[in-house]
């Protein structure tokens, strides 16, 4: 799309905005111009918060989740149980399993799955470090909360074939139809999965 | 949405982040974490390009749209004809105008339109300054392109009348069906524009 008879400035942070995932050229127009209506105080925390998110964010050297110090904000925390690891696939997932608020164990996040297509084997994840925890820390359990997409089953069945030798329970999160989900609208995998792990009322 | 688990300069992102108008706390959080794993360089010229705007754009001292100088792209464009002026509520109208490649007159941005209930009247339109330029330009011809709204019709028509006893000619952009718009859903009001406003092929 052209955009004839605009500011230079207005022009690069349009450009600039649309890089950012699901932001077409449209949206991002909205979004510059907002930035432009706004006080100065909102560009300003907004640029800073960018500048400071990328400075001072590193890895947790524990659970490779997002963290502002050695340790991210839940290894750092006594009142989770560790002797319980739920491995997701990248810190996002982590994220939206806190949100349930089911959850009070820690976390490992992997950065990927194991793609062979992608060239992506077991050495280039965190499987190693996982490891590495489950032989120094006191773990019971693993849940495997990797996505339930075909590399996400590989890697859940990679990680259990090497975890259960180390005498650690392995688990998987439970696939089926989602809360509020119309059945009528599924995919037959789902339903399928659904059928299979039904529970006894 | 609590966000639990994440370090501070993250959670400070996505709260900037999710006040842009569109974005929600889950998308600012994928923003985030875009921004968060792309290379250095991209959050810097982010940054500086959401700085540069605020500080480097002003109004257009001819038609108030944005510009970097003393007069915007489009009016500082001697290829443009200047006896035409689109008038529109804002400059993201003007951008879509632009985009249609149909308009090679010049513009003029009330920044709003008449609204009684919100306390906006002339006054606090561009509006003088619109008069001011038909009077010390040679302009031909007026076209309204409010949007077909209540306050944008009325503005319209108020512009109109006092427009039209200086001697220029006044038009308003053409209501109907959009292009691929579909009959069946049209709402009424846009059906009788549509009929009433019918060309002879």
């Amino acid at each position: 799309m052209r955009q004839t008879g605009l500011p230079e400035p207005i022009s690069r942070l349009i450009e600039t905005l649309s890089k950012l995932p699901g932001i077409g050229e449209k949206n991002a127009t909205r979004l510059a111009f907002y930035i432009l209506r706004a006080p100065a105080g909102f560009s300003e925390s907004l640029s800073k918060a960018i500048v400071d998110t990328k400075k001072r964010v590193t890895f947790c050297q524990t659970c490779y989740s997002f963290a502002s110090e050695n340790l991210c904000e839940i290894c750092k925390d006594t009142g989770r149980d560790k002797t319980i690891i739920c491995v997701v696939e990248e810190p996002l997932d982590l994220i939206a399993i806190e949100r349930s608020g089911e959850f009070r164990g820690t976390y490992h996040v992997l950065h990927g799955v194991i793609s062979p297509i992608e060239g992506i084997g077991p050495e280039e994840l965190k499987i190693k470090e996982l490891i590495h925890r489950l032989k120094t820390e006191n773990v019971k359990e693993v849940i495997i909360a990797t996505n339930p997409s075909v590399e996400g089953e590989a890697t859940a069945l990679y990680l259990a074939k090497i975890i259960k030798p180390l005498g650690v329970k392995v688990t998987r999160i439970a696939h089926g139809i989602p809360v509020g989900g119309d059945i009528e609208y599924m995919d037959e995998v789902t339903l399928g999965k659904a059928i299979k792990d039904r529970k006894q009322l």
